[in-house]
């Protein structure tokens, strides 16, 4: 049995914002005690005592949707109409890429996601088996799942080795991992595919995560093709069956929401991406009209640019106030709740993830919140959500075990990682800064 | 003479993006010399010698609108609709100010400007004189006016006040202060008001700050009492006939685009503060079309709530992008371009302000890019404006003197200004958590 204590620690003791200074404790990997006041227990009965004077304890962000690996191509021809971006810089690139590759970048991402304040994220991207080595070694937790497409010449392999991925990795990492089934789109699954994927999602009961309606071109072409939105195109190909997130979800109307709704459909908001991509501005608010559960991702580095859920917290309680000009469209504790507790909702985890709850896996971190940013004092729920910045993040763990602390990464080899990135990136075509 | 050397440091070479590992060597608060390489001479030759390693050199950040006292108001009364926000919160919590307070408050927020690597800001509020002297005495650089109001009781003595101000302070703190005239807005001052005021900046030769179109009931209130837009009110009013920078100017058709630029009026866009508000989004991409000097700003801390312009240069950046489905809006470039120079010209400074360039004051901060956001290595300036944050902003000079270096404040008292901005809002009415 290992004991931690967190002494003379902030934490706040409702959704409103009131805060307490107080204690917690946490026990083989989960919270057993949070409260206010001085722990009675001496400090020697503790495997290590961590003294937070300054520090609020929040529960670790929760990432929804990402592509860890592409940011190896962070900066890579940024600013460029989306089109151009994909065909002439990031497909020619990730061509190149191998599985070491994919897991090198993968690593550099999670360096940059556990400095933030993230303890878990998703993905769907290539090579997943790599992906998943490196989330078991740096003792973070993930949800993923191999990108499928039936555009590719091997789509059938590939949904094999989706499969075979789900069975080897489901739990791994003492249950750090969780898999999923990843249609990477309706422009790119035939109503076929998506029905031989969703055979297997039934049959190894997993969640399924997939693009959806993230530009108006999307929509025309799915459209043009099977004469509906994407979202029906989902519901007639028996996608809406099982457990789904779906990302982005820009281009919805009514009737859209209605359905996914209808089905339960769980959503992964990217804010920061979808600005980047000029993609627009997804219908958040009448998604939680409707009580849909909607969390934050980043999306890859190579749209944000940056894996930051500060970033995409404070970004969702400003843009919506600002587009639909509603200054109370979404409050800090809602953002602050998306990045959380909603996220791990979002991506069906069980109860207790994305808080400090007791029994919840004690995945956390610890935000200094000694600086004028968090001035002045009692207001501090505001402070965390429009006026922190990921810089005050000093110690991260997951399950209970630090992995990140005051710069330096307990698990990943930052040099060689650095390193081993800038060797990759130089075989990509047309290499330059287009900033 | 005071000599220093900044050894082994980055720095663009061009505002395409190519930087080089060179050095640069202030004198008597100037760049003198930025060249890649080592340097020559003998460091015993200098009276400081700074090792830049792993740190990029930039210009210092020019934040040309807000209020800094009010951060004394961050977080308080966040999430509420305008009207309620300013009625019922804002204005009977500053009713309670006094000189001392907003002295308090200024402090409170230079010590964040600082850090977040600002080095000159502009203010507009009450008791300018004792923010003049927190200048002075911080060592930063700022362009000041004292807000005036025809629908204040005292509004004559407030406008001799003024003046007094402009003609005490002009150019104090060794020329760090520029002063200004500072009509609030034209819902606030009537054209007769103005028109006074006008006499007076002309007669003294200073700039004129005014928030402009904000809000679409501003426009409707100014058409409804005069028949005209906002803008067409300030020319009808002589304002325009002097150098002006207009904050905000959210609400402007072509018509009063095409004004604004005639009469080569600057603007300061606060894209955070506007989102925040739910005010909307300015169109500076029209703005920009007509070479019109477009800078950033932060607003003050109630409606943003931060002063970090690194949030605001990424967030110019995104925003337009994603507001016109437009990924090429505003580049990289142009965003770090109306953080530093296109600031300066915004508050027409003197050239040279804003840039490294030789004979320019040396006004600067030291970013450490060594973290995972800054890899792959050879994008640099994608990831200072798309995936940096503010919390690797590790010292910050101004005129060659250095007022923050890691964590440190080296001008400003921060235990004391924290204390003091706690007790200071314990009597504001109604102070409670919002969030």
């Amino acid at each position: 049995m290992v004991r931690m204590l967190i002494r003379d620690v902030l934490y706040f003791t409702n959704n409103e914002g009131s805060f307490e200074l107080g204690y917690a404790i946490v026990q083989d990997g989960k919270f057993v005690t949070l409260k206010p006041g001085t722990c009675d227990s001496p400090v020697y009965e503790f495997d290590d005592v961590i003294w937070g004077k300054g520090m609020l304890i929040l529960p670790g962000f929760i990432n929804t949707h990402g592509h860890a690996a592409m940011s190896l191509l962070r900066g890579y021809a940024d600013d460029l109409p989306l089109q151009t971006w994909l065909s002439d810089y990031i497909w020619p690139a990730e061509e190149t890429l191998t599985a070491n590759d994919i897991a090198v970048g993968s690593q550099l991402a999670m360096m940059e996601m556990l400095e933030t304040g993230t303890t878990c994220f998703t993905d769907m991207y290539f090579h997943m088996e790599e992906v998943a080595q490196t989330v078991v070694n740096s003792g973070m937790r993930a949800v993923l799942g191999s990108a499928l497409l039936s555009t590719l010449p091997d789509s059938d392999e590939k949904l094999q080795a989706a499969v075979a991925f789900v069975k080897d990795f489901q739990g791994a990492g003492q249950g750090r991992i969780v898999t999923t089934m990843a249609p990477h789109s309706p422009y790119t699954c035939s109503p076929e595919y998506m029905k031989k994927i969703m055979g297997q999602a039934h049959k190894l009961n997993v969640m399924v995560q997939i693009h959806l309606s993230e530009t108006r071109s999307e929509n025309k072409e799915i459209k043009q093709q099977y004469g509906v939105s994407p979202t029906i195109f989902l519901r007639n190909s028996g996608l809406l069956s099982q457990r789904v997130l779906v990302a982005h979800a820009i281009y919805l109307d009514d009737q859209d929401i209605d359905i996914l709704a209808h089905h339960d459909v769980h959503v992964a908001h990217n804010p920061g991406s979808n600005l980047k991509l000029g993609s627009g501005v997804a219908p958040v608010i009448s998604m939680m009209a409707r009580k849909m559960h909607v969390g934050l991702g980043t999306d890859g580095a190579s749209s944000n640019n940056k894996l930051d859920m500060y970033e995409e917290m404070r970004l969702v309680a400003l843009l919506h106030k600002g587009a639909l000009e509603y200054p109370t469209a979404i409050s800090a504790s809602e953002a602050l709740y998306m990045a959380t507790e909603g996220g791990a909702n979002a991506l069906f985890l069980p109860k207790g993830f994305g808080t400090l709850e007791i029994g919840a896996p004690a995945d956390f971190q610890l935000l200094d919140v000694s600086g004028p940013r968090y001035q002045p004092a009692d207001r501090l729920l505001s402070h965390v959500v429009y006026a922190s910045h990921a810089g005050d993040v000093r110690r991260v763990f997951v399950a209970g075990k630090e992995l990140y602390r005051n710069g330096e990464f307990l698990t990943i080899d930052k040099q060689r990682i650095t390193f081993e990135v800038n060797q990759i990136v130089r075989k990509f075509p047309q290499n330059k800064c287009r900033s």
